[in-house]
């Protein structure tokens, strides 16, 4: 293992030229534009796989985009770790073919002062690179000490779709020990972090008709239920005046974190003034009697993702929409489900719905919460692997992201997972300008090679 | 005028085609795209005028659109006729180049069941045709008892701006006893009706700014103030549970309608159930304590004309968008002001929008609202005309619509206006598949040559 550093040094072009291959193949998720781009990196990500080790990879091909499965046997009677990770990516922008807010192309990679500048260069292909990247080094120079497997898939941002379909159906393949994911992030490059605990989430989209066509706002104005005030009425009952959700049972479920656990978590470094800073905004904003980490750590959320109706260009249309619509998520935590919330969401907003429109509700996708509580061994190995990396012990932080696979790998194959993501706030994830720094992506693969050795030797006391 | 029926049916052929000749120019209002349309309509009125009988037409040009002016004098004694029209039009659908909904192409008029169906075909353009050829037919068999005078404009879409310091600059040339205007409709094809009041307008934007970037709606969900939220929250306030508009001061000025009237107008031919058929809705929907006529009528109202905030394509993005806006429009009654309702709007919006994000309000344009009391000579002259083409006397209505320019004609020049329109409620204007019947045109050519003649007797009894 001494000789890490000295082998990422010496195939860093070739590691960046890799990485730079995939990205510039814009796997946009779920998108009919993109289905050929789907399967240009299963295979390229299948080629790379075998270039770095692997003894055997599968291309599986789903209702949606393939699954890249590949292994490494070691000996029958070792652990098994697996890695997961995904190769689809966020649109670039928010309408069709947009680039808005990009400095440079987003599907060609460019690196200014030391970050990568690319859709994905983070989420996920830049950390599915540091797996893949630390892997080779232990397989290339024999210090493999455990079986591992792959398994990459392409609809993450969609929901995971076939990828759940695909764990029910090759059980027996998929067994693991542990399940590695590098798809979250650390607090600061000074200050690394292990995710204990993700949120869930459940994808709604809300369509309300009122007319049958566009209406004068004049002649029909006043008379007529206008879709996009019903819309913005109905958006507006799902909160309350101190910023709680008012769909009746949302909060049934939640899981009461306990006053020492609040305590511990306020412990975590964050600087208010400087979160304020970093996004442009003068304050910040939230459901009543809860911090910032609470609200994004513990609390579920509930946001408008996108809204639109009538005449959205320059100038002046006095047009009454026949339509309007949007798309609304809601980030849950232990012990939501996702379906249940989907339903009291549906349900209460047909119940507000005024007898002028037709309101139409759907659930575009859901995916549970996960906690993945320190005392596992997988955590004590990964707080060595990061220590040993940036010589400090690692803070344990709940984010208040979703990776919905995680849930069903545990239901499904009771499989845990440990994530050791290296992404940073900066990075702008989801984002123009997405990014993601050189120094991480490396120090990410030293991290994970260290993993493997503390996790055997763990798993062997 | 024994011939009048005559003369249009020897030349409807020709009518038609000048006709589609103007709707084939795509004159959009307040498009740069369109810049160049605007001049070529203005010259292909100018020339349609002098071939009509105009002794004089100038183009002047103005910081928007062209305005065309042309005036006919047959006797200084004589009273003088004005004709208002406008030759823009809307767009054809609610995004850049759309035709969304459309049945055949907006700018190229195709005749479908006695119909003209084209963007323009009624507003206001083949309702400006009705005006063109009703002089025509009076100058080219010397039957034109008055001067008259002709005012075009480009911008009436859009808030009438130049005509506005157009009227201001050229007082003395536009002097006229009265102002005909056909840019307005009737009950039904079987029931004739004269517009006696239109209301103001108010158009607003709205533009809620969040964080610098569009964010990740896990990791910030719940703690960052979400613009789109925050915008559908606003507008929600907008209105209190009566759907009263709740901006403080909004009522103050509104002309309260005597009991009388309200039951007087209550006569008007009116069946819900037709109503809301034509719409495709089930029911009506608005002011607590009011009927459908009296909100469109009388009381003032609010509508999102368009909204647009974050991802909107197919699919999901879990994004927190940074910006979120609205077009917001309210119809004025007398006696409000649509500067004072314009700051009203603003200052309450400002008042409420929570510290996490920064909102902007613009006033994009206002017009006053209108009212043509029935004791008017012109009105009696209007009416005469309607009972002498439709057999039916007019039912005399308020419109929900507004069009600025008229109470501005009233304050700059001192002279009333005479709304006869002869459009449909199943016209579609400003919506997709606009249509204007080929009945109603020429009905409208026939009635407004009889106004001329009636005119002049009432004036010279």
């Amino acid at each position: 293992m001494n000789n890490i550093k000295e082998y990422i040094s010496q195939n860093k072009e070739r590691i960046l030229n890799e990485l730079f291959g995939l990205i510039r193949i814009p796997t946009v998720s779920g998108s009919a534009d993109h289905v050929d781009d789907m399967q240009k990196a299963a295979i390229y990500l299948k080629e790379n796989l075998l270039n770095s080790g692997a003894d055997k990879v599968e291309i599986y091909q789903t209702e949606g985009a393939p699954i890249v499965y590949g292994e490494k046997k070691i000996n029958e009677s070792l652990q098994t770790v697996m890695i997961y990770g995904h190769y689809d990516v966020m649109p670039a922008g928010n309408k069709p073919g947009s680039t808005e807010g990009w400095d440079s192309p987003p599907f060609e990679p460019e690196i200014r002062n030391e970050k990568i500048y690319a859709r994905g260069a983070d989420d996920d292909k830049g950390q599915v690179f540091i797996q893949l990247k630390a892997f080779e080094y232990l397989a290339k120079t024999n210090q493999l000490n455990c079986n591992v497997k792959f398994i990459l898939e392409g609809e993450e941002e969609t929901g995971s779709d076939s990828i759940a379909v695909f764990c029910n159906q090759y059980k027996e393949m998929l067994k693991a020990d542990i399940i590695l994911v590098s798809d979250t992030g650390i607090i600061a490059q000074d200050t690394p972090s292990i995710t204990v605990g993700l949120r869930g989430i459940a994808y709604m989209q809300v369509e309300v008709q009122g007319p049958n066509h566009d209406l004068h706002s004049g002649i029909y104005g006043g008379a007529v239920a206008n879709p996009a005030n019903v819309l913005t009425k109905m958006i507006a009952a799902l909160f309350d005046e101190n910023n709680h959700i008012a769909i009746p049972g949302f909060y049934d479920d939640v899981l009461v974190i306990s006053h020492e656990e609040r305590v511990e978590m306020a412990k975590a470094p964050y600087d208010e003034q400087k979160y304020c800073e970093a996004l442009g905004i003068k304050s910040t904003y939230g459901e009543k009697g809860y911090s910032t980490l609470e609200r994004t750590g513990i609390r579920p959320s509930l946001d408008i993702n996108g809204i639109w109706s009538g005449f959205t260009q320059e100038g002046t249309k006095t047009v009454l929409p026949e339509k309007a619509s949007a798309k609304i998520s809601m980030r849950l935590v232990p012990n939501q489900q996702p379906d249940k919330i989907a339903k009291l969401f549906e349900d209460f907003l047909l119940s507000i719905a005024p007898k002028g429109v037709t309101v139409k509700v759907k659930y575009l996708h859901g995916g549970e919460p996960y906690v993945a509580p320190s005392e596992m061994i997988a955590y004590r190995a990964a707080s060595k692997a990061y220590e040993k990396t940036f010589n400090k012990i690692p803070v344990p932080t709940r984010s208040g992201g979703s990776i919905p696979i995680i849930s069903l790998f545990e239901k499904v194959l009771g499989t845990k997972s440990i994530l050791m993501g290296f992404g940073l706030e900066s990075d702008a994830i989801h984002a123009p300008n997405e990014n993601f720094s050189l120094f991480n992506l490396f120090i990410g693969i030293e991290t994970i090679a260290w993993f493997y050795q503390y996790y055997a030797e763990e798993m062997n006391k």
